[in-house]
């Protein structure tokens, strides 16, 4: 007879499917998927939610969080050309320039895997990171990258940078987003070596 | 007889003290003070570290942390001729102009403890946070605000944002922290009611 499943392995369970889902609908960024597929085959550990990193136009139309809109999202490093054409169209509220970097949620088992966890982050460099949720049988780490860029680049038909200065912001704005993603590597990598 | 005191009495004790001797020497930043005055007076928790967030203009000669250095900082709104005056002076590497949030790292007696601080961090709005670190008598909690800004502005003496836009950004990053003390406020008025 099989012993009753615990509240771990029900929670764990049900988010395998819903990543399969994701994975299946192309639901899942591409550089986090390696790391995302390894943490979903181990006993103790599964992935929530996670972003692997991006750069955004972010139209906000209010302070609300409600009334942000994606006006352009990309999960890689993107050219002259394309950032020209999405900061050219017109918006209505501001504009804010954004490079996110990588956001991840793994759900434990217990404090013990937790902090196997919180060990590997360490040794991978990541810096921002903690346990957001502790209860019995749902511990909830959040981990996220420290490469960021965001400012305001319009407000309506008003300029704050023009687009020449914001072409050669675009240059470190690549280099960001291609030091997250190889942090992001690395994490994959001392996640594998480490968790069980 | 007095009991002999736990491993978490004796690193509170330790941190006591060296939150007074900055106190003395009015190296803790005027915005925090009332929140880490409060836990400091609590049993169950001290403060090790905080910046109650700010505007900066970091100058990096390298990628490298250490080669960071403080052109210009402020715990509070700027005017424009304060960042006029910083930006016109000359730097060696690459200028970043800086919104920093509040970061605030919590000591707790336990696990239990701990999880109090996660619930106060939710009532009062605070998103980024958890626990860094678990050991017995030693846990720790990291929070972070998220009002920020941050661009390369100037490379060497070229400008990557002039001057005349800069000043409209700044207008936004006043804002930010106008935000970010509101958010600080929240917080120590939640910890007062909930923590013990």
């Amino acid at each position: 007879m099989n012993a009753k499943p615990t509240r771990f392995e029900m929670i764990k369970q049900r988010h395998t499917q819903t990543y399969q889902t994701a994975l299946s609908q192309g639901k899942v960024d591409e550089q986090m998927q390696g790391l995302c597929d390894y943490v979903i085959s181990t006993k103790n550990y599964y992935t929530s939610s996670c972003c692997s990193g991006r750069i955004i136009l972010l139209e906000k139309r209010s302070d609300r969080k409600i009334d942000n809109f994606f006006h352009r999202k990309w999960h890689r490093e993107i050219t002259k050309e394309e950032l020209e054409e999405g900061f050219n169209e017109k918006i209505k509220g501001k504009l804010w320039f954004k490079v996110d970097p990588f956001i991840l949620h793994i759900g434990c088992a217990d404090l013990e895997k937790s902090n196997a966890i919180l060990k590997a982050m360490k040794e991978a460099g990541v810096k921002r990171g903690g346990i957001m949720l502790a209860e019995k049988g749902k511990f909830m780490i959040e981990l996220q990258g420290t490469e960021r860029m965001e400012f305001p680049a319009k407000n309506g038909e008003e300029e704050l940078i023009n687009k020449k200065q914001l072409l050669k912001v675009l240059k470190e704005a690549n280099e960001l987003v291609r030091k997250n993603y190889a942090r992001l590597e690395k994490l994959e990598k001392t996640f594998r070596k480490n968790l069980e």
